[in-house]
């Protein structure tokens, strides 16, 4: 047991903050009773304004974002059905391999791991598409086994702009709530999350904002569904009930957790993360190491992919770090296995967490054999977080 | 805001004991650590020890127990399989009703509400079908919606003496950690539960073991399915992980109500719930009401469903209840609706809890213009529990 | 370890309410800052409601009631002082004894265990003290340890007609929060309490209300006293702090604990102390059993003393109901040693947990061997609660 | 609100471990039951091990250092007997104070602040009182004003060279569990601590360890006591219980701080406050700022305090850095008022958690416009710690 409070640089789950912590230990209610529908009915209008959806519907479910990918494909496609998937990380991958297994012919975009996707490959395979046999387009908006964000709204333009009727699926698990993501504005069809990350909760839910076009889907997806079913969730929710049993304790939590992110600020919260960001990326670069995404323009502001250094091994650092330090980061995941490691900025944290976790990251670098100045990251962490802070409020 | 501790007498989720919500509130770990790896393999001993099963294999996932239905469907099953449905309530018609929409054909074997399933009509179905075209029995162990109990160990009795190699399909969601149930000695190949009901916890999982053979089904199964699907969870599990992320709150929670069900002892929490049952049931017979189950072998300990005097509306009742002691019952579902009340009494609870608790019904019932003698059902509660009474451990 | 949520009906520390549990889990903060400043401004704002003042200060400790009453003595009375001592039970005695260890000379006033303190009495006395020798007059508000209320209004009234200048000091330990208390009307003088009564909050804490004539006699005052003297309290109280490290945790449990007072309202809360106190003291005359105060009208709405009957010993009882029920009443203190138990029935308790207590009195003197109709008490007690009960608010 | 974990650096309180707060939030138990005499007798141990005596007895009362002074003061002393009170700082200034305002006449041997109490002069006062008028020698460990450990074995050693009989009275609120202290060895006759520092617990007890001599001194010291009075405590605590409403929430808590501290073994700990401390000092000196205490071998292991460059005002900085990272430093007291500031490092604290204060302090510090360069701090920490690391465990 190491003393003081554990450091938990992972991309997700995140330390949970006290107050979530709280709030979920409340006792047990009635999942069919009034205080659960007024519950129920303040959590989806704060996950609307969340998505940034007036027009959408919110899904829940007890499950994860794995869950979500497959209550995205079974509520919206039928078993043979043609669709465009762009896999550009480990993450991407396993989103096309969900609708495969449902029986789904999924055509892949393959874009090195590190970049994100371009708009216009997209235009331009759907414009081939003259048949129109394309159903749906599956994108994650940041690929956290890379730390690349896509630019969705231009995946939707280019798709406006090849007039092609695919559905737009969009995993947004580890942006919902850390970087800007406009669900109606994109005219996203599904948006499935998970409270893990921006949300500042413990896993155990998918959480799905699904679009008129997208419900109309359902009506006729053939793929087998029962629990993953929208229809019956938004009927029950209705009621200010659900089909199955709610995992009500997970639920009082993200009542708080909306209440924390509207009190600090939905843009607040976004500029939070994006300095966090920043800060750690001048950091990663001043200790000499190299960031794994390609083009800045697509850095992640919730967490970092940092390549480790040819001559030594990713994974025997982040073990190091374990050991030393007690804490986690992220290893390299499909392709990118033993190749990087990856530093979560996520959820509930401040400049004063990162730039504690910064120093592990330095000191377990130096004590690994890694070459770099002791400090030089956290002076160059420091000197931007001093730079961009916003304006103390007057007393 | 009503003063005092709160009572919640649904058949699940129950009020989840302090220790298992401080359990709960622990810090978040990373779920690819080793923490994580040893946290799981505790848990996955202590649940085979519950389901009493050295052969089974443990299933995992962030769900539901309605997910389970899914889980244990996609997995042994293929569309066009004919299964024996055994419905006698409304979760048992929801479970088969699971199947149907994953392409099953459900041949049901309908029973009135109020009844369990007889063992030799599906020994008789069994001997009919030379062709061996029945490829599972789908049976509820624990009716909740009516408060029966099933005798599995009789319907897999009666599956032998009918050479049958069907699966046995059981539901113990609300039977397991309240009543005994045995995996290996009654040879149940699925056996799916959830962790809101005897284990005490918040709702939000799905909690299946799974026998060598449906293991066997699961590979020849062609249901569609990627989250639910057994055989990545197994892997993973070896190597102390999940294919997704699994709620590790809850984790966290079950390994301390693990923990107290073998302190207590698990015979004793068998025994602790008989008691509190035979109370219950004197106490409402006291108070002139007649049980809804008919056959007293068949009587749940888990919940007490009591039939509504005709000329009352048990919602009504229900509803009175809440607004005068905030005390949430159990409502009659599907073809039950309105006839009955359901008392539940199963996880942490105790003798005191359950007397306030018969308190509340009786002084509601009386408020709401049922005629009883106060103090009558409260008198045969407490003189079953004095003369039932284990000895005190000598000081 | 018990299953199921404990009951514990001693006459305080009381089992403390989820919200107030969760209150003190709080984040420490410092002290001497703004956060703190703000917390004490609120606290001390709902604590001057509490005690119904306007004009009295409040005076908060680290400590306990026993505490509370040292810093009572030294502030306001000098070594030699004579003080006249209204001794009605266990906690009066030992007020006075605090009285006596600093040197003051006490003039008691006996009245046998069971009574509470007539007010003609005093009258007499203070009439017949010419000289004006008396410098304050020690009452217990509600005697803990006899179940006994003491008409304080009555008693000040009393001083008022002998044209009396003595202080009135009084305990309201377990009447704060349980009972009506008009520090200002009473023109009270000193009122000390603690947390774990009425406030539904763990011990830790003496808290005071003085008047403006108490802090002029602090002025004088010879005792010696450093950490319990009242000025440098108030002195930093104004700019938001302490002269000592305050007990923060039990602050911000004091904070929510106020806020769920008001919320119910405080008549109301004093109602339900009233109604529970009821329905438990016809509960136990049901049960054969005598009430140990003399006087239906000093009757305590916090606890109820009930006398054992002579052939069985109330300790021996009190052994048996703890081992039988984990659940602890109170023993007889001083005189009473042995001739009774209490129950307590204050803070944060509702009928439904009252009915549960009853239950097992009821059940524990039975199986202790004394002869009772079984149910008769918990009718009893249901008959009462359901004729008094409130109107329902509408839907 | 600020996103993320706060900070707390004050030398105390400090931010509760979630293990501590988890324990305190237990359902409350009867103070006179066996569970209770339980816990105290665990405690009680417990405590011993950590004062490292035998041969001294514990002894508790909900309250704070502050009352740990009068408690040690009035069990010992009378009014008019002389003591000898060494003043180095703003604390030791108040238990003189304490003396003093019970009639105790103190002769200060005063030190500039910053300094340690040298036991030559000791010895030389006590050499000179060849009447043995001197009753008591009242030291604080460690000034929690200044940051200054003073050798408490070496005055010890003094008393024993001048063969002189006075009490050695000392106060190691914030020395105890953070810097060795060894009551048996060093002969202490009083030594009085607090919660809230090395035990990491929320402010609201005294604890003290009393030798035989000092009980003795009790039976003859005659200042007014009632409280505070250790016999009684004694004499319950043989039966498990206390004179006084006990401070149960806090005592569930100390049970599991010190489990934590065992867990961490003892040394170990005084180890990890040493390096924490160490890399503080040198990171503040690396940024250019100088230590307030004199002599490095009275550096204090449990806070730092740091002088203000003359041209700056301490309290503005400190109030900034509350402002910028919502971080609480302490400020200069008595005579220090406004020239330094201190940061604490004590209780439940690790390397990144030290690293992220050092951080702030480096931030704050050059917004408020002092001349540093930035991350040199930081890194001087860094190098140190790396260079001071404990070996690993093999894996």
């Amino acid at each position: 047991m190491t003393p003081g409070r554990p450091f938990l640089q992972i991309p997700g789950p995140t330390l949970v903050p006290d107050r979530v912590t709280r709030a979920m230990s409340q006792p047990m209610i009635d999942h069919r009773g009034p205080k659960f529908a007024a519950l129920l009915r303040e959590i989806l209008n704060g996950l609307k304004k969340l998505f940034k959806s007036a027009s959408g519907q919110i899904v829940l479910f007890p499950g994860s974002g794995t869950g979500g990918w497959e209550s995205c494909v079974v509520n919206t496609l039928s078993p043979g059905d043609l669709v465009l998937g762009c896999v550009n990380g480990y993450f991407s991958d396993l989103f096309c391999r969900t609708a495969k297994l449902h029986g789904i012919e999924v055509e892949t975009l393959e874009l090195p791991y590190g970049l994100g996707i371009p708009a216009d490959q997209i235009e331009q395979r759907l414009r081939a598409d003259s048949g129109r046999r394309i159903k749906a387009v599956l994108v994650v908006h940041n690929e956290t086994s890379t730390g690349v964000t896509t630019d969705v709204a231009a995946i939707r333009q280019a798709m406006e702009r090849a007039s092609h009727p695919a559905l737009l699926l969009v995993d947004v698990v580890s942006s919902l709530g850390c970087i800007d993501l406009r669900f109606d504005d994109w005219k996203l069809d599904v948006a499935l999350a998970a409270p893990q990350k921006g949300l500042m909760m413990p896993p155990g839910m998918a959480i799905l904002a699904v679009s008129e076009r997208a419900l109309q889907a359902n009506e006729s997806a053939k793929c087998g569904r029962a629990f993953w079913d929208w229809r019956p969730v938004l009927e029950n929710n209705a009621a200010g009930q659900f089909p199955y049993t709610p995992a009500t304790a997970l639920l009082f939590g993200m009542s708080e957790s909306l209440k924390m992110i509207f009190e600090e600020g939905l843009e607040n919260v976004f500029n939070r993360h994006a300095r966090l960001a920043e800060a750690c990326r001048r950091a990663t670069q001043a200790m000499n190491l190299k960031l794994f995404p390609r083009n800045p323009a697509e850095y992640s502001n919730t967490l970092t992919a940092v390549s480790m250094p040819d001559e030594y091994d990713a994974d025997g650092f982040i073990n190091h770090m374990l050991r030393r330090f007690d804490l986690s980061l992220g290893k390299g995941l499909g392709k990118a296995r033993g190749k990087l490691f990856r530093i979560g900025h996520l959820g509930s944290l401040n400049e004063l967490e990162l730039l504690g976790a910064l120093a592990a990251v330095e000191m377990a670098l130096f004590s690994f054999g890694v070459k770099l100045p002791l400090g030089a990251g956290l002076s160059a962490a420091e000197a931007y977080l001093l730079e961009s802070a916003p304006n103390l409020p007057s007393t």
